[in-house]
């Protein structure tokens, strides 16, 4: 056990209520790349705070994509004591924040199991679908008067998170939750809306690019997508773009095994393998050097888009048999 | 008010509870193309019935897709004397099972608002997101005990008819039966998997296709899908897949207006017309003879693609002024 884990205290509800009861002047760090979690989690936590007479301000990184127009920014103007991370697992997710910000995070709020124990106090649930999930039970627990735009914070989170309640991570207590907040009267289908059914024209022209690239093997049972770097340049597609071109393949008819190619810079292509059962998907990239989980994996692979699709699809066909 | 209309008795969630215990040897009615709500809703029923001693069975007169893997149809083997009709507003929905059974629903359990009243008693609730909704609270005034089956025949309902809890009908209703659902431990995200995220080939070579036809005007904030023929025959692409298609075009970042024209084998061209505030898609449509909601809209024209493409956009033009 290295010298930073040794100091991380692990914290129940309770301490956590009362750490956050007692301390004030809060700056409260989501993580680079910013999703609804992180920043739901930060804003509600923020105004959390307030209500109990403490100042807060909530501090990311890279900025608030455009996306999250319900949300606020505001600036610290008072001298921050108490440094608060809210569903970020390791420090390196702190981005430009990590060398002002790394060593002194105070107390960390987090849903996910990996989180390597940076923080001062931990406070972590990995049963919640969200962070967001936490912060509802910290709001609950600290007698927070749950007003619309804390809901709206918290909703956004457990939204996120669980692809619209679609995931497996889904539960009761998500459902639950989520009815509460929509007591509250937040405008839940409009955060919907601009959270998971508005594209960029790039993304758009990336998912035609990726639907012609769009190839069958064995018979039907292997769907591959290729993406050059030619088609991210004349795209300009973000990178969080590919995320869900990246899914397109397995949801097809028949496919048991998905895969999307991506050429990088440097030579190589970056594969992706998703899988239905029986077909693991960590095994098959594991002969290529990679790694993952049962149902999604990812090696990288030198060479040309060609080269790796000969050398994928040999593994792929043996698992296949 | 014709006939039929005026023996259309009006029950209460009380009345609706009697009438099915005082009643035995039910045949529950989907409607035709069936969806995962009116489906649901019958299979949901027809156990809450059977856990009341009665006999009952669900009739589909479309048969049942292949996607519901998880509800099991069960013929009549006895004289029916009750028939239910589930999620259908109107008796011409019962398609092939009409000339039987138009004249003959006892009761029909409802949540359009537009229902037609053709059923001898009705207990329609407008407020509910999905006929399913209702069916929830049915079994609970019954005293059902609610299993597995009953919970998933359930959750198909309520997750089809509110866009898996995303659409604007979703409220903390909704959620609050979601999370006594899970609590039954059902296999959600199974349920999700299959009715959300699962596309034919046909529907993804349809999907390369249109967006292949993706045309934008008015500085971005018109976008347009058209659908030949020609790419219709060629795919061999369903009528329901076509549905998240026509969604496409509104989904892009900045447009307003978003268009889908599907040429029909009668020389004419569909126009389905999909709007963000403030512009008003039932009026732009009007201009051509059609009709609808604010923001989606239809008509039909006479003629090409391209002569619709040219009517229309003189009207989108005025309507983005």
């Amino acid at each position: 056990m290295n010298q930073q884990m040794s100091k991380c205290e692990i914290f129940s509800l309770s301490d956590t209520c009362a750490f956050l009861k007692s301390h004030d002047n809060y700056l409260i760090l989501t993580h680079c790349s910013p999703d609804g979690d992180t920043l739901g989690s930060g804003f509600a936590l923020m105004r959390i705070l307030e209500q109990l007479g403490k100042k807060a301000a909530v501090l990311a990184p890279d900025g608030i994509p455009d996306d999250f127009i319900f949300l606020e920014k505001k600036a610290s103007e008072y001298e921050v004591n108490t440094i608060v991370a809210v569903d970020i697992a390791d420090d390196k997710l702190l981005g430009t924040a990590r060398a002002e910000y790394g060593n002194q995070v105070d107390l960390c709020i987090d849903h996910h199991g990996s989180n390597i124990k940076y923080s001062k106090a931990l406070y972590v649930d990995s049963d919640a679908a969200a962070t967001c999930e936490i912060i509802f039970e910290l709001a609950v627990s600290l007698g927070t008067i749950i007003d619309k735009s804390i809901a709206e914070a918290i909703y956004t989170g457990v939204a996120t998170d669980t692809g619209c309640f679609k995931y497996s991570n889904t539960t009761d207590k998500t459902h639950f939750i989520a009815a509460k907040l929509f007591s509250v009267g937040i405008n839940a289908s409009e955060i919907n809306r601009v959270m998971f059914e508005t594209k960029t024209r790039a993304a758009i022209e990336m998912e035609k690019r990726a639907l012609s690239s769009l190839e069958f093997y064995f018979e039907g049972k292997c769907a591959l997508i290729a993406i050059t770097g030619k088609m991210l340049e004349e795209t300009g597609c973000a990178k969080s773009d590919l995320e869900s071109i990246t899914a397109i393949p397995r949801t097809i008819e028949g496919v048991l095994v998905g895969v999307t190619l991506k050429e990088t810079e440097e030579g190589k292509v970056k594969v992706s393998v998703r899988t239905h059962s029986p077909i693991d998907a960590a095994a098959i990239c594991k002969n290529l050097g990679g790694g993952g989980h049962m149902r999604a994996a990812g090696c990288q692979i030198k060479g040309t888009v060609a080269d790796a699709k000969k050398q994928l699809l040999e593994f792929i066909k043996e698992a296949l048999i």
